[in-house]
């Protein structure tokens, strides 16, 4: 029954095929398939057998056309070479393939922008889309939405009020890093900037300014790193450089703050943390290896991953659910290349981590 | 013309829906989307005026129940924590997108068996396979070629003779890491095994042995590593506990190779090269950050890509092609974890590499 000539296009089997075979009609075919609850062990024995005979197998292809579900989720990416979106990656694909779908990936260049791509996601009548570490323009964002394609962000939050999102709480975890910091005794601060256009650098910038600011401190100085390890190791060179160089410096990840540790050791000869404390955001793996020991603002890649799933399932199973925001929260994770405050320090599930020892700051 | 009612799935805009506003039949939208040469400029216009109006998108899962081709790849990983493997992702990606296919990403366990998910891959009608670091039993493999879908191994070999597959020279490399650390004067050898059923694992350390025993040398002392961190920082701990320790390791990836020099240093105190030199294999972006230097054999992602897309599009052009193994040939890459031999160091491309200088080792 099943042609399979080398020399054309396969032929695959149908389900008609394994109805004949079974002597069932197409429609028990299917039912045995969709795990139909009506379906009788002595039909389902009767239809597997053939099935197994003939090499069957479900077109899920056929079947989206007709139930109008793919059982694919487009995932838009960038960043591949920061270990934080490989492990976002992994566990994302892990979650959803344990419901059923698959990811269809799509990589971004890093200017972040996946307008030009999306004609190509669409095409594909993916379930739904999810947009990591790229931006989306609300017009298409919106096109999506009147196709019926739910799209959540992550790790980036949309210009559009209420749209599903998950991020870290970049705000507050900019901000614990400048409070950290001035309990720890420094003075003279800078920040490297990630990507200029990208919600993260944005929130993470601005809850350290804040923080400093609600301090008394003046406002750090400021290198563009955009995310990347040369630009954050020429932003270092420029801050190491200047006549009155920052004690502490807070880079927008943690690929950016090895460059710079790097740049500060091997370079300038400084000692870290004695001469300058540098910390990062995202806590890879990598932050965790002796040579680096980085302190970190973690996100914690599972919980994000979880919700974002939560957000999808939700969206899919009934469109009435709203699309909203979900911000959780981190911590800051302290190593070694930071000089500590007096007090503040936990220890958290095997980690040190630093709280804010004293709400007042934070008003009445 | 298009329904979007929040409440009910998606109804696409069909191309019936475009003839019937443009006034041309459903066959002539088809061609106009297809690009065929026959359509005049005048009908294109209307039709992709029609379109523009409606919202219409071609829709690629129907177009694939005509053509046979879903423009899909199915892409088998594991170890995305590696930094080998998001390289290879984002360059295949990349890659495969500038032909206009997509990856559907199929994330495995480390245990590396691709079998379970084949059904939910070949459910999805992908137009070839590519697995990478993943194995296949030679079973499943047949089935998909008789399917019609090629299967493509990346940087694993199959037991199947002359099945398509790219990997760099694992062999080679190994052999080539033994010659460099006896130029360098070493003579107690050891070796951190990769995972056991890899190809990539049996082939370096039988490449290494092989260089050893060629030059007189007494087999390496073994551990396994699994290709990760904490097996490799167990297994260093081994070796560097003995009363005879090593004076060379040689890891069979850089991930392991790192944990290794982790533990030497911040563990037993050692000075490395001084005390003892360490080799990784991959050159991932780490092995050069500063603090690492780390002395690798280097394989080229981005050839080895290169030649992956090449014969997925060979075999979806034409399925007389035949599938081969491809192999790529690396080159060791001199840093600072290891003892410099006094010959063989040249300058490739601004990296310092190391040439076997004697070809007579390798016989007539």
């Amino acid at each position: 029954m099943t042609v399979k000539r080398p020399d054309s296009p396969k032929r695959r089997v149908t389900s008609t095929d394994v109805a004949a075979l079974a002597n069932v009609s197409q429609s028990a075919v299917s039912r045995v398939f969709a795990h139909h609850p009506s379906v009788s062990d002595k039909m389902r024995r009767a239809v597997l057998e053939a099935a197994r005979t003939l090499g069957y197998r479900p077109n899920a292809i056929a079947r989206s056309l007709i139930t109008q579900r793919s059982r694919i989720i487009g995932v838009a990416m960038a960043y591949l070479d920061n270990q934080f979106y490989p492990e976002v990656l992994q566990s994302l694909s892990r979650a959803l393939q344990a419901y059923g779908y698959q990811i269809l990936l799509f990589t971004a260049d890093e200017t972040g922008a996946a307008d030009p791509m999306l004609e190509q996601v669409l095409s594909y009548q993916v379930d739904a889309l999810l947009l990591a570490s790229v931006s989306l323009s609300s017009h298409i964002a919106e096109e999506c939405e009147l196709a019926g394609i739910p799209v959540i962000m992550f790790n980036r939050t949309s210009s559009t009020p209420g749209a599903a999102s998950v991020t870290g709480d970049n705000f507050a975890g900019g901000r614990q890093v400048a409070e950290f910091l001035v309990a720890g005794g420094h003075q003279r601060f800078a920040y490297i900037a990630g990507a200029a256009e990208s919600s993260t650098n944005r929130d993470r910038e601005a809850g350290f300014c804040a923080g400093l600011a609600a301090l008394g401190m003046a406002q750090p100085m400021r290198v563009p790193g955009q995310y990347d390890w040369q630009s954050a190791q020429a932003g270092t060179r420029l801050l190491l450089g200047r006549p009155t160089r920052p004690d502490a410096i807070f880079a927008a990840s943690d690929l950016m703050a090895i460059a710079c540790l790097e740049v500060a050791r091997t370079e300038f000869g400084l000692s870290v943390p004695h001469d300058l404390s540098i910390v990062g955001f995202d806590d890879v793996g990598v932050a965790r290896w002796p040579s680096y020991q980085l302190t970190s603002f973690a996100q914690p890649v599972e919980a994000m991953v979880s919700a974002a799933v939560t957000l999808i399932l939700e969206r899919l199973e009934s469109l009435a659910a709203p699309p909203r925001p979900i911000v959780i929260p981190g911590r800051l994770i302290v190593r070694q290349t930071t000089r500590h405050p007096a007090q503040g320090l936990v220890v958290e599930d095997g980690e040190r981590v630093w709280r804010t020892p004293s709400e007042t700051t934070e008003g009445p």
